[in-house]
């Protein structure tokens, strides 16, 4: 029995975990989420990076969008949309239960961590998600147009186009680690960190207390979600660039450095290898552009038997 | 010009506001709307009574239940029930935007009386509708099997079964008039009770701030709920015979001696004329049961006719 724990954002991190969902008995693998971009709206308590690992666990996630859900209907959002209210965060009929009831929970006093865990329970989900923290955790992102944004504004309202300059986890200093999440590290045998945008939805996770420190004691290894100097889905390249930085898997992995002792990355940069390699990370060749369901547990092969070669050698 | 200001509850009450509606120019109908049913589900803000009126009066309401929007669906509803969330409070999909929205608005700060402005403008509502206060009131209803139960409890998920011991409005003693609301009542020339629970729906209106003296100096005519010893809708028939007092359109009178003018009681009634007429109150004669559109606005008019008699002799 090999212990996985993975570290994901949204929907590159939720192909991963549903590859590797498949292939480890569910008591084996644990995921926490980042939750730096949850927000309150409409006074709902909405986690879309949570919902969005925890749709694809349960096989109900819109594969076509990569957020929300299958079969959705869009009544409620119609109807916000002739009282002229705001628009920009689409809400399905059936994601509002998901909202609506976290919301209740968590009034009711409970953390998001048992509250992920109840909804889980519903949803049949079996694999364990956990939040990064149980205290909130605001992503502002300044932008040379607007100045500060609220994560959700930069990402889903402006579609990320407005230029970013720097960006802020508001909470981070404060937030814990919920003791059971700490213990699914101590207890697991190897971290993954799913191809994810490394600034926005990583290093919140990392900087978490003392989560960076816990992993780096661990054998870890991370997946780029930089392929051939593009971000599969979101704006990590773009914000790479904005940083003057060119995009790459390279430069993905340096993000890592001391914490990951492998790293996989798409077999069409295989020319950044040896740069990899330079800095202390073995590097792993492979494909990783996740198009279906066999390509995500393919995925989810090689990266766990290339961390199992890594705990093996150490 | 006759200004008319109307008190009133939920179904029955919008019945006879949307016939008011319908032969007074949209400017001369102020309604009142009682609130002391309002609760937070699910951290919505939801006014019962208040979306009944309104969704009368925007046409858009279910005329089989009374209550809710007419061309409905339930998907969020039916996903909360597989979350086995609490279902005895029926979200519709396109009344959850209402909820939302309004709660979008009163957490920017914004009064319930300004949100309901807003709601009605965009629901393309012309007749002013006011809560009764911007101050929150709850209910409560003790009962004999469950002791102390929040109204939405008592009256939707045990539907009003538990035996009726009292009820307290909490919070009615600090719950002001909104400015707007005073200056409507002072401008008026004639006040409709509607045929609403006197106990649960009208006496926490008057019960606000100074609300009964100022509806006492104007003349106010108030239509019977109770219809040959029974309620058309709803427990005011059962609470009367839960206080040992039998329902008639008689006793409803009384509740509001020293307030109204006259009293619209249905013909069935007619043996309690002399009994009304014993306590001041001018009574009046008509068909008061509301079948369809064309019932609603004769029997304002009836009302309306009544009261501008009244005014004359006065």
């Amino acid at each position: 029995m090999t212990k996985v724990v993975a570290l994901a954002g949204g929907v590159g991190g939720a192909k991963l975990v549903y590859g590797l969902a498949k292939i480890l008995p569910a008591g084996d693998l644990t995921v926490i989420v980042n939750t730096a971009d949850d927000f309150v709206h409409f006074g709902l308590n909405i986690s879309p990076d949570l919902d969005t690992v925890m749709y694809n666990l349960a096989e109900i996630s819109n594969e076509q969008t990569g957020w929300g859900r299958q079969d959705e209907t869009w009544n409620c959002f119609a109807e916000l949309d002739k009282l002229e209210s705001v628009n920009w965060f689409k809400l399905g009929d059936r994601d509002l239960a998901i909202h609506l009831e976290r919301t209740k929970l968590l009034k009711s006093g409970l953390n998001l961590s048992d509250v992920t865990t109840m909804l889980c329970n519903k949803l049949g989900v079996e694999v364990c998600i956990r939040p990064m923290s149980d205290d909130i955790v605001h992503t502002i992102v300044t932008t040379e147009e607007y100045g500060d944004l609220p994560f959700q504004d930069y990402f889903v309202k402006y579609h990320f186009e407005p230029k970013y300059i720097s960006h802020r986890f508001f909470g981070i200093h404060s937030a814990k680690i919920n003791p059971d999440t700490r213990i699914a590290i101590q207890n697991s045998d190897i971290i993954i960190i799913c191809p994810s945008n490394p600034w926005l939805s990583v290093l919140p996770i990392l900087a978490v207390e003392d989560m960076k420190q816990l992993i780096s004691q661990k054998l870890c290894v991370a997946v780029s979600p930089i392929v051939g100097n593009e971000a599969i889905k979101g704006p990590a390249a773009k914000i790479f660039r904005e940083m003057n930085i060119n995009p790459s898997a390279f430069e993905v992995a340096k993000i890592y450095q001391g914490v990951i002792d492998g790293f996989i990355l798409d077999k069409v940069d295989s020319s950044e290898c040896d740069l990899i390699r330079a800095c202390g990370i073995i590097p792993m060749l492979t494909e990783t552009i996740m198009k279906d369901k066999y390509s995500k547990e393919r995925l989810a092969k090689d990266i766990f038997d290339f961390a199992s070669q890594l705990k093996k050698g150490n």
